[in-house]
């Protein structure tokens, strides 16, 4: 097979990019790693983060590979420097990417973001933001329950409703008028979270924004893949029924071909 | 120090174990190991519930101990009888003694049982009931957001009720007059839990139950520590100020002595 795109996430999130970057790059071949044996990476700290990320791509780097997307928006906020410092492939976060995107939407220059708890205390989108354009306001809020109810089903849900309002409304009365999904789950809830903050806002989804920065450094590197069925490959680190269950509803499609399970503690 | 009680668990749930063992035996040294580089345990599948508990017993085993109690729910159910192969020293987990409790208390004959995923598909409550009194009749649910509502301290908040209406109605409509709280996080939401499922049905503690079964097999053993003031130590996987701002909620007094990290991939 020609040489793959490596995704990886703490769990199933990523599925959120993977499906994104199948819809506008049909031809790529994609190894996905979800670290579903260490979920949530959100709410733990900063070391721990880094030690997991860094043994992610390890496994990763044992395929041939052009490319690494960090579909995880704690691990692109908290360990993306490391992971580029210490290797030599071309590793691409989310923050970035979603980072311009908002700035390029918003007219009111007042953007608002959520995201797990690592993702908020690392400031890193505000930080993005910052450089990009320094008169750009920012409002963060830390939405912790927002993965557990996405992974257990709770999506169309009274209770998601509430605990999204608890998060929202702050950000609500910041009169924001573009949001940064900062978390690859989130696109599951996209209507719980519209609903509250209001139509006028607009929805930056983190996943979707990086496929289409990843095809346009895959353009310019003129690494695209010429042709071929694409081949997808999922491996992960825990519970290969949960996965394949619920996976389809990230991907949007059914899984094809074999889900694989790993050690990552060995890498 | 005298020999010491080791207790661990996923996470955070085990103080509430902790804090009832300190309850009825002040003068026991206590060697704490909660595993929060990579709670929760409870959504994953068996391999890897039994490959973390047998590192954190590995840990644990380093002291000088008389005893190891697992006061976690999900792998007293999935991992107690590997756990107890392995190892030479006694191990107790929460299942045998709530059972028991739970047995003396119903006078219906009818017991529910509550749990993580982990729990409720090992039917470790349930087959434990029935090795006592087969006339018993059980019903279970599996409810994987009480851990995460807990830990994001939505204690008494609207969304927790809404959540726990939908988990503990099937059980209410089966007419319980008992219901084992088969997870160390749930006595943290007992209000909300015994407003929905009514007050004249008795809530089981597990980490209480297994506390008194502890204390009963050490005054057995002759192996109560005679006097002196009583050490605990803390050890944890993962992020040390979050778990030290709120171990008090669940131990229900102040933490006092160091809290330390450990890399428990190690072991």
């Amino acid at each position: 097979m020609n040489k793959a795109i490596g995704v990886f996430d703490s769990g199933l999130g990523g599925l959120t990019a993977v499906k994104e970057l199948l819809n506008i790059m049909p031809n790529e071949n994609i190894i996905y790693f979800g670290d579903t044996g260490r979920v949530p990476y959100g709410t733990r700290g900063v070391d721990t983060i880094i030690k997991y990320s860094r043994q992610d791509v390890n496994f990763l780097k044992q395929f041939d590979l052009k490319m690494v997307v960090v579909a995880c928006g704690t691990v692109s906020s908290v360990a993306l420097d490391t992971l580029k410092k210490e290797n030599d492939i071309p590793i691409i976060g989310v923050v970035e990417p979603t980072a311009m995107a908002a700035v390029k939407k918003t007219k009111n220059k007042r953007i608002g973001i959520i995201g797990t708890s690592g993702t908020i205390n690392s400031g890193s989108y505000a930080k993005a933001i910052e450089k990009i354009d320094s008169s750009v306001k920012t409002f963060s809020m830390a939405c912790p329950l927002f993965v557990p109810l996405v992974e257990n089903n709770y999506i169309n849900n009274e209770a998601t409703y509430i605990i999204a309002k608890d998060y929202l409304e702050p950000l609500k009365k910041e009169k924001i008028d573009t949001l940064i999904l900062g978390c690859t789950h989130y696109p599951l809830i996209f209507k719980v979270i519209s609903d509250i903050i209001g139509k006028d806002v607009e929805l930056i989804n983190s996943g979707a924004e990086t496929a289409v920065y990843t095809k346009q450094l895959l353009q310019e590197g003129n690494m695209l893949n010429s042709g071929n069925k694409a081949e997808i490959q999922y491996y992960v680190s825990d519970n290969v029924p949960k996965f394949s269950s619920i996976a389809s509803n990230f991907l949007d499609r059914e899984i094809t071909g074999e889900v694989k399970i790993i050690d990552i503690e060995k890498y």
